[in-house]
């Protein structure tokens, strides 16, 4: 009976800690949409708004880092209880770290400034840029609540698209720079806005690969291209 | 003796990660020292092993990991022990990081291209960013080999000065871009890559608060201000 009520007490205790990864990864989601709409409405409220929510999820990293490191202690947990766990940690570390990407994002807003100076093409690409990241993040938190580690080959061929649509926003700020002053100062913090979407997918992608560690206990395979190729890109001035 | 025999077989494969923390720290600072060294002197062939060196650092990080892991599963170490662990975990993941940033600089190389169309002060700038950031990551992983935490206030100090100094740049580079358009594409490349040693600069920080955290088992007190505050720089265009 003392076994079967300390197993069930860490399954209370893991489950509570699985709990609050669901609720950090909903905060996140909010901030990343909230964040994007105050770019493109210009919408300096909702990025202070932003910008404020962010400490709740540092907050709540700090708490299930705590929790997770004093149930490791007492516990001792191993094989998958242990992964799961340590699964835990590294996701909650993403999760926050997606936070200070949209916080980053909305920090911008004001510097960004009047929006219709630039062509509405360049918000409908970021916009579009951070949909794909936003599926990206709500698919793999899905696997996560799921444990469906079959269905995740989705992450890389969307990475293949974030990667894609992230290079040809870059050319096209580059290519508005160049044609106007006035541009360079809003579509610098467009670039680095376009920057920090893109790597909320990668971290979406990081915690794919936690999970498929969780489950497996093995490393996902085939290395993941690291597809953002804008390290190359070069377009001459007129 | 079966208990003594235990505890020294643990310690031994705890000095051997902190073995390799140390070897992939001193790798990671070579890689910084050489991306820097590729971008100054526009040398694609140093470049081009930066980019290559990177692979030992991801793979180090790997089998850390998975050492780290089994030993909590086999050891079940308590208190400072798994602070010790969970703390190998945490920095093999910033310096892994570490390596990401220093080669995204060198891949960078190519595209800043010929680098007597910017002024050699945009150069000096960088390399004295590049030294702080590397006097950062040095120095705290001496606190880390010494667990001398008690000096480690001199993280945030240089934390500000490294903020600073890459305010200024990012400041210097964006009115090169508004002087002439064929600035625009290599001196967005050089804020990509200030930015990218600015984050050098916070990873070696996570660095600390990890020591921190494993030498005390609190969290380092003082929320570290978000020093980066080139979000809010808007340079006119006369």
């Amino acid at each position: 009976m003392q076994s079967l009520h300390i197993v069930s007490a860490y399954d209370e205790e893991l489950k509570y800690l699985s709990k609050r990864i669901a609720a950090m990864g909903g905060h996140a989601e909010r901030m990343v949409e909230q964040s994007v709409l105050a770019l493109v409405n210009a919408d300096p409220d909702l990025a202070r708004k932003v910008v404020e929510d962010d400490a709740i999820l540092d907050q709540g990293q700090r708490e299930v880092d705590d929790k997770a490191i004093l149930l490791i202690g007492k516990r001792q947990p191993m094989a998958t209880d242990l992964r799961e766990v340590i699964g835990v940690i590294r996701i909650s570390a993403d999760l926050e770290r997606v936070g200070d990407l949209a916080k980053n994002v909305a920090k911008r807003v004001a510097s960004v400034g009047d929006n219709s100076m630039q062509p509405a093409s360049l918000y409908r690409g970021l916009e579009a840029l951070a949909d794909l990241a936003l599926t990206q993040l709500k698919e793999v938190l899905d696997v996560y609540a799921s444990r469906s580690v079959e269905t995740i080959g989705f992450v890389r061929d969307r990475d293949d698209q974030i990667d894609a649509m992230y290079t040809s926003l870059f050319r096209e700020l580059l290519t508005y720079m160049m044609e106007d002053p006035r541009n360079i100062t809003p579509c610098t913090h467009l670039l680095f806005c376009a920057k920090n979407i893109e790597r909320i997918g990668d971290h979406a992608t990081n915690i794919a690969e936690t999970i498929y560690f969780i489950v497996t206990g093995e490393q996902m395979p085939v290395e993941r291209p690291k597809g953002d190729k804008t390290d190359r890109i070069v377009i001459p001035a007129r």
